[in-house]
């Protein structure tokens, strides 16, 4: 049996016939243009998925379901997207659009769902019960595990971690709200404290001392953006800026993380996105710095790791969505 | 079929013996008296259950089971409590040591899931999957109830609503963590912040004008360390200070409940303790604050009332969570 998933991306439309087992069969993607009407969207939406089955030899009802992950609030059972900023989309009825198109059972949810679950079935949550995944990129995404399956919550807006309040009169978020946990520990908040933290060093008494010691490390030159990537291979590499700024990073990424787990106790983290590729580094600075933190020092508490399957988690869990979803109405 | 239920305070031992429905048959105290060694306080507990129990002319054999509240940190499968400040215990094995005073089967857990086990059946949370009680007291207390069941965590650590991070450098609290929501909404917190506001107001250039409105509102001596039944009371009253106090103190609960909401996304909230006494004037305040910072303002998301048991949700929770263990036993 085999499942479409598809990946929407702000980006890119990535899209994957996915086997039982979560192995990608075969997979494509083509430009989201997201500025463009949602209604052109989702016929390139429907166009890659047809393509995909055709390029494989098979047609339509070769295929059991698709499933669609969505960077936004997604009603799973109306199939309605509430909010989607990065396609602009609001109160979307994208489950009936696309079912209009395709013959086959489409199901909908967010995309830091489909995520976790692809690590539920083949990546870092294998046979766990309890897991929340944080995938650290532009903003911050979660979901959660609990009794093995998906947390989505009374109304599907659970597992929100982004929009966990780590300031009460802090920065002003995207969402409206002030002092979101995405606006102190996302790769764009990295970004930004050290564009601040670098700029206010340039004009500072030390600048001296930072200009010395930089011919000897990896400094990287002030007066443009750098990526999260440059950043953290310059702290890697002892950059005093770029040191101090991760320092501070970790620090509101391990008080967040010490939240998730007063609050939901799961046994095991990971941390995803494109944070996620410092790798070690990353895992021992947060490691210790969550331990520092933790209300109950001497008992057993989350285990920290980082995300297995990279981009491709979404496409994955998308059709995996999708499978559980048919096999929850066949059992009924 | 009966249960005992016993609810372990600080100040005070409360036991009952509870029905299945729920209802309190009969009910007992004795002082806790704290700072006596555990053993001495288990003594107690046995000894005003024996005596309920004989009280009601019935023999331990007519008990179901006991259970027991705690306010702390407890492994409900090992019955050891890991941490209860109150009561200076650590490491403590609770249900063997009432165990082998007891023939009926002992079954401990915290006192915040009591509580909201005990809503679950007879109170607010009657009828409802997921619900999350907040405690708002000395400190905050939390439980969240899942699928119907409490959500207790992997290592039965869940639900600490009140040391969930909400300033990422905010003030210490007893968990050793900084920023800790119970350290900016529970009633202590409350009392703290009005009595920093009113001394600096005191020195302050409005202190004429506070004065003056002093003597047609119910302005309440500075001086004296106010409760915060009272400091609500007068903001209640629209004294100037307390007023101010009492928006910024609702101001950090509602955050703190955007952030519940935008993590576990429940049916229902409920606000108990001594705050929550201050009933419609607290709830209405409440509301309208949560609904200025909701991720989704035009979505429907998690309804906010009052706990409708008080005191007495201990006890109930108690006998019913021992009710429910034996249950749980039963059908295996």
């Amino acid at each position: 049996v085999l499942f479409l998933g598809i990946d929407l991306g702000a980006t890119n439309i990535a899209a994957a016939l996915v086997d039982e087992s979560g192995s990608i069969i075969r997979s494509s993607s083509t430009p989201t243009l997201s500025v463009r009407p949602a209604t052109q969207v989702i016929d390139d939406m429907v166009a890659l998925s047809l393509r995909l089955i055709g390029d494989e030899g098979l047609t339509e009802q070769d295929i059991a379901a698709l499933g669609v992950g969505i960077p936004g609030i997604v009603s799973s059972e109306t199939g309605v997207v509430h909010l989607c900023p990065n396609l602009f989309w609001q109160q979307l009825p994208l489950k009936d659009m696309l079912q209009t198109h395709l013959s086959m059972p489409v199901h909908i949810t967010n995309d830091a769902n489909c995520a976790a679950l692809a690590e539920l079935q083949v990546g870092a949550f294998r046979s766990r019960q309890s897991a929340v995944l944080i995938t650290l990129g532009s903003g911050i995404g979660g979901a959660v595990i609990l009794g093995g399956k998906l947390h989505s919550g009374a109304h599907g807006a659970a597992g929100e971690i982004g929009h966990m309040v780590v300031e009460l009169c802090g920065e002003l978020c995207a969402c409206g709200n002030r002092g979101c946990f995405e606006r102190y520990a996302s790769a764009d908040a990295l970004m930004r404290m050290y564009s601040a933290d670098a700029s206010t060093r340039m004009y500072s008494a030390d600048a001296s001392t930072r200009m010395n010691s930089a011919s000897n490390t990896t400094d990287i030159p002030t007066g443009k953006t750098h990526t999260a990537k440059e950043i953290i291979a310059a702290a890697k590499n002892g950059e005093p800026t770029a040191t101090a700024v991760f320092e501070k990073y970790v620090y509101s990424l391990a008080k967040g993380i010490v939240s998730i787990i007063n609050l939901y106790d799961p046994e095991i983290i990971a941390l995803g996105g494109g944070i996620s590729h410092a790798g070690d580094f990353l895992l021992q600075t947060v490691r210790k710095e969550v331990s520092k933190h933790l209300f109950l020092k001497d008992c057993p508490s989350a285990e920290i790791v980082l995300a297995t399957l990279g981009n491709e988690a979404g496409i994955i869990g998308a059709a995996l969505y999708a499978m559980q979803k048919i096999r929850q109405i066949k059992c009924l």
